[in-house]
């Protein structure tokens, strides 16, 4: 690969998302399987079916651009969901294991708001308004999810994880 | 391992997190000999050396708490640093290449963001609060370094790697 200039970059950096959010979907069942706390299961089933709309997004922008989204691997998220996997593997209570899913998962989420937050920069740079227009969308509801865990976490799971309630 | 409660999962991911900055600290020189925009590489040389403090301060945490810090590699830093490699390997325009490091060093600021605002409130709900102070301090130095390199994306490097300037 040559990266001659930005536009060559933006179509690297699509196409490491467009692979990072294929390999969530892969990996986020299993997860989901494990997590007990019923609001943490049901945002993270919400995301799982946010994820698939955003890999339909990303599709689309690419067709605008003329480009074709597959044939890379996104490294990052693979090391990512190793350690998630990891995780899972453990033998632990399960109210500490539905913490330390929230913590993997929103690794994941800043994982998109970096690269999310990237492409959407250098869309606007280069005057691609409808791709710039989707890519904000989908950083907000990044966002969104990382928010939402936050607030499971603080509310619900950590404190239940402390065995003092 | 067996997590058991959250001070466990806690000890887990400062583990996690003084493996993922002692693995920036090796890699974060050969980014920076590639870079070539003076503001970008000043960034760059500021954040290790903030890094070390960072190394330094985590050790701080683990003798407050009885702890020993080494004994674990976290899997999803080494992915993205495995990611940035590959990255650096390419041929590249140089202000091309300056736009993909900014990109990439986003990525490890926002691991850090997700796991030191993780850590941050387990310490807040566990009562620990001397590591709070510290781990704070620390995020807020995660958020300023990713938000010095936005700005430095936004007003050089983007730009110059248009080639339009």
């Amino acid at each position: 690969m040559h990266l001659e200039d930005l536009h060559g970059l933006f179509i690297h950096e699509l196409k490491d998302i467009y692979s990072a959010e294929n390999q969530i979907l892969d990996a986020l069942p299993s997860v989901i399987e494990r997590a007990t706390d019923r609001r943490l299961r049901r945002a993270l089933e919400a995301h799982f079916e946010e994820t698939r709309n955003q890999v339909g997004t990303l599709e689309e922008i690419f067709r605008g651009l003329g480009e074709d989204p597959v044939g890379q691997t996104c490294m990052g998220m693979q090391g990512l969901l190793r350690e998630s996997g990891r995780l899972l593997q453990n033998e632990a209570d399960e109210d500490v294991l539905d913490a330390g899913i929230i913590a993997a998962v929103q690794r994941l989420e800043h994982y998109e708001i970096a690269a999310y937050g990237t492409v959407a920069t250098y869309a606007k740079i280069l005057g691609r308004d409808e791709a710039l227009t989707l890519l904000l969308e989908i950083l907000d509801e990044e966002k969104q999810a990382d928010q939402d865990l936050t607030e499971i976490a603080k509310t619900r799971v950590n404190v239940r994880a402390l065995h003092l309630v």
